[in-house]
């Protein structure tokens, strides 16, 4: 009879896991990586890791919703943290940015390559749209308490706002993953964004940090 | 001894094995497709595509090759062809707005795919640093074009201007792909980007179409 295990215990395991997988699918990308890799870097037993996951795609999933849940709670807490809306906006770029420098030691591009290549034949394809939906709605939210606050007037639907802002973001993370941050101008483009944005937002003067 | 073929015999021949790889890749992606997928839908023999490509990212990279240098001489008759060359760069969004619609019978996604899987190996490293800065090139040309018409005040630098403009591109692409142009408000994004562009640009309201 095996010893019963706690919830904790359980969570701490389940953890521990998914910290290895991270840094294999960061060191050497997700297509690339195997089951046995991210068991040798558990320094688990093999039916140990599958008791809790039994795919890297299983694991990946884990990952994106533990992420997910992880930024979602991070733009609730935005408007808290700063004193506007255009200066919560403001650090949501600056954060792109520190991504960008921090690519070599982080999970980004494994994730961009996985929903790429799982593009066809549409393994991904439920995830991908409920995380573009639940994303806009939070973009959207956040521009929503900047319009009702009177710091903003835009000048295009919220959504289509909050589209461009995604579309932006991927655009230049996979740019910068491809080219490099030097050739694709990362920061330039950045500091330049930011003024379309403000632009498109119609941000009131006394609105500005 | 075999019969002489002559250059046009060859570039007949080069070009049925090519066009067949595009109808390959565009029905089933890049990494999902064989050499022997391609031998079958040319119709040839093996030995006869053999003599010709003998990997598919050799195809690959011929069908890029191809397709490039076609795009930069309508980047080049461009101007002749439009009134104005803010009216030129309109045409170019409206292209990629037809590209969207057409996503399933085209070629692109796989192109996204193939290149997006190289980035960790490096596969298309050159490939792509050189097609960037040929592009962006491209455009600072069309854009310097506009400047010196008095078309255009912009207010970043062009090779900036020029990087936004890829980075939205690509960006409007992958979502389209991932998400289907409804949910990625493909059409509306595209409306509000060039009123960005022509902000950004400074175009001198005699300059417009």
């Amino acid at each position: 009879m095996s010893p019963k295990i706690t919830d904790a215990q359980r969570d701490h395991k389940r953890k521990e896991i998914l910290e290895a997988a991270m840094r294999v699918f960061t060191r050497q990308g997700y297509q690339a990586t195997t089951m046995k890799d991210i068991v040798d870097e558990s320094g688990l037993s093999r039916g140990g890791v599958y008791l809790y996951f039994t795919s890297t795609k299983e694991m990946l999933i884990a990952i994106i919703e533990d992420m997910d849940r992880e930024s979602y709670d991070q733009l609730d807490e935005l408007l808290t943290q700063y004193p506007s809306v255009w200066s919560a906006l403001n650090a949501l770029f600056d954060q792109a940015e520190l991504d960008i420098k921090n690519f070599e030691t982080c999970l980004i591009p494994a994730l961009y390559e996985a929903l790429m290549f799982g593009w066809r034949n549409k393994t991904y394809e439920d995830l991908n749209n409920a995380r573009y939906d639940k994303s806009i709605a939070k973009i959207v939210d956040l521009l929503q308490a900047g319009v009702e606050r009177g710091e903003f007037r835009p000048l295009q639907p919220l959504e289509t706002i909050a589209s461009m802002i995604a579309t932006f973001n991927d655009g230049l993370m996979i740019h910068a993953m491809q080219l490099g941050p030097e050739r694709s101008r990362s920061a330039e483009q950045i500091k330049a964004y930011k003024q379309v944005f403000k632009n498109l937002l119609g941000v009131q003067e006394e609105g500005t940090e």
